[in-house]
């Protein structure tokens, strides 16, 4: 066993609401307003019973799982302690960071990629990278691409989130 | 050239067996008896030469990566010393660490992130990190979630699994 | 905030080009030649400005995002100091390694794992990891898979590749 840098892995998908719903579009830690010149009805938001910000849901579960304290289900579901039907990542990753803090570890870094035709997320990635480092108390990087048109995020059916995560034990000196 | 932590990706997918197959499922190191009240032909396990465990083989690929040792194939395919077919992914991740310690490295974390609709990885965590976790030698963090019913693991078709570990040169005090 | 090791997460996805197009194949830094007795019609290359490498991409995505410096881009794209049209994934990542270095930070080590149907990654394995290695400067290991012919990778529509990366601030001992 060692004590010293712990690392973890999050994934997430979430599919974007129908036409119609006029579902707020949240991700990575910011609200995106409708483009200009674009239908509301072709640019919803994300299901889910959070936000459904998949690069906040992501990085949780990839400090959660660093620290060994469970996931997003396990902090966050149904029936826990902070039930996260409506909260904004930004508020669920504050939450989680004080969580982990509460059993003695600290965040070191985190990088979340996120795969999607839409938002343009290169047009406020360091809006988003202040926004979510500042929500986790170390430096947090986002990266964006797309999958040149295939699968479900290729058609622009949903949005996925891949991150990872370095966490220490507090007061471990490295 | 750093002489310290190393990081390692790995990355697997696999699919369901046909119903009427009677495979058992395995993941995470677990054994997943069908659900009271599910009809077992809907409840098939992982095609594969072994067990089809998607997060041990995802985790070998982290940890052999990280310690510059090949991947799954190298060690465990056909033709190579320790053939997989047939083998639990708890017993492949010993061999796997038996295999790095050998060549002088060290687990040090590690972490899969589970991607799919069954089996209710959440139900067990705790159990499959813990089978995990002494099968590698270190800790090892499970999460699991699934695609909103998109994608190949959202209608089903299989499995998949990232993960990531860190690995030491044994010896080294970082 | 913590000073020491940095992670990054990348992502990259690209279609093979039409049968018929004659593109070349570049995959983790390498140049892969039609095999023998196989149609050069059924073996296109990557489509994308770039060579299309999608493991140098997750790497330098995964590079970028660990040193806080962006992503491939905003290095690399349009309008860009380094236009990355026509260039090679190997070209790409040293000049993504010269940018960190500008900027005080020092790949430590890094990881991809490629996933999709062709070309046979692991029979030239350690080859790409020599000349990915020399591109970055620090030890990078590649695994590949396959999906079962699942999703997109899996029915040979394109490539994806999953990297991570551990950079340190220069002049940090650790
Ligand atoms: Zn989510
Ligand atoms: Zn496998
Ligand atoms: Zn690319």
């Amino acid at each position: 066993m060692d004590d010293g840098m712990l690392i973890g892995q999050g994934f997430d998908a979430h599919r974007f609401a129908v036409a119609g719903s006029s579902r707020p579009l949240w991700l990575a830690g910011l609200f995106w307003p409708v483009p200009q010149g674009v239908d509301p009805a072709h640019y919803e938001g994300i299901e889910g019973d959070s936000d459904g910000d998949v690069a906040a849901h992501a990085l949780i579960d990839a400090l959660l799982s660093a620290s060994g304290l469970g996931d997003i289900g396990s902090l966050f579901g149904v029936g826990a302690a902070a039930h996260g039907a409506g909260m904004h990542g930004r508020d669920m990753l504050h939450e989680t960071v004080a969580f982990m803090r509460a059993h003695g570890y600290e965040p070191c870094s985190a990088s979340v990629a996120i795969i999607g035709n839409r938002p343009k997320v290169s047009t406020r990635r360091i809006e988003a990278e202040t926004v979510l480092s500042e929500a986790v108390g170390c430096r947090v990087s986002v990266t964006a691409t797309t999958t040149d048109h295939m699968g479900f995020t290729g058609r622009g059916e949903g949005i996925a989130a891949i991150a990872s995560a370095l966490v220490r034990c507090a007061g471990d000196e490295g």
